[in-house]
């Protein structure tokens, strides 16, 4: 017997991305967001929900571009601070001692420390109420090498990367492999079939 | 220095929902859908990005409605089972021994075995290209007594879910504690404040 609990997100564990803007004037912004996720295979597309008090989506609407810049484990403080404050009134980038850098192919800037890069240019805008969805088309990803495995793909490993539990609101690692996708289901069918 | 890998969908790791559909003469469906994420905290929403192609997309155009069941780890064979064959020609109820039941609020049947369990109705649907993003507005969730914890909101050990990483197609469980959000970014400002 399930239990309601009204409506709301409870969603197990969102990802935590930090993105990178530019503003009207050309100041480097960075906010974290958790209200993110792929959209499209083909275009790849990202989403990211922001709220319109942000000052990161002034920006987003301004420029049309925003970088989702992936942390590792290493940078769990700087990315719940880059969440706290608002970019109106606080430089991000001197206080957590993180280091924009330009984009050459989109618009905004990426951070220089964290270990995944993907460069957007905004292709659709959707209200929805509290948060505004904006699609960002994935122009390229950048990756340190220090992420990447002996086949040149990323390893998850060495990303470390960590997530957001809405609702009690804690980060939590990337845990122990449970099973090959596309594969383990298989097992199933070997059981039964 | 950070090395180009592409316009690809490298993005660390992304959840893995299961969702539940009613096709046009009534049978239950479930699919297992990776390009998933919240949108929206008020209303509550959540997205859903589908292939054209899949049984799951006539579905939710017919009957505006599904259902997204996050399961945990003890149901990743079934979980991936549903990723891999059409519910098209396929039960995959029968296959896996998971079971429907018929959501009191949406259009849509959820599964009985999976722990935790968002009813939305449709609000938004946006072509993208391979992918369709279906926005759903949360009307309820439910949940296993067995996944909560002493003050009732969901405890995360206990629903031990999983993700699913993009490019290596791997699952893996939530791993260790890192910090509290909205508050592990304040020491830095007591380090440097």
């Amino acid at each position: 017997m399930k239990q309601s609990l009204g409506a709301k997100i409870l969603v197990g564990a969102t990802p935590v991305w930090v993105i990178g803007t530019y503003d009207r004037e050309g100041r480097p912004n960075l906010m974290t967001a958790a209200w993110v996720g792929v959209c499209c295979s083909d275009p790849p597309c990202i989403g990211v929900s922001l709220r319109k008090a942000t000052y990161s989506y002034a920006a987003i609407v301004e420029r049309r571009a925003f970088t989702v810049n992936i942390p590792s484990a290493g940078h769990v403080e700087e990315t719940d601070y880059a969440g706290m404050v608002s970019g109106r009134d606080t430089d991000k980038w001197e206080f957590t001692g993180l280091t924009p850098a330009r984009s050459e192919l989109v618009d905004a800037p990426y951070v220089v420390e964290l270990p995944l890069v993907l460069e957007c240019r905004l292709i659709h805008t959707l209200e929805l109420g509290l948060h505004t969805r904006f699609i960002g088309e994935i122009m390229d990803v950048k990756a340190d090498e220090s992420v990447l495995g002996e086949d040149g793909s990323i390893d998850i490993e060495r990303m470390d990367s960590f997530f957001y539990i809405p609702g009690i609101r804690t980060y939590h690692r990337i845990g122990p492999f449970l099973g090959k996708a596309h594969s383990i289901g298989a097992g199933l069918r070997e059981n039964r079939g």
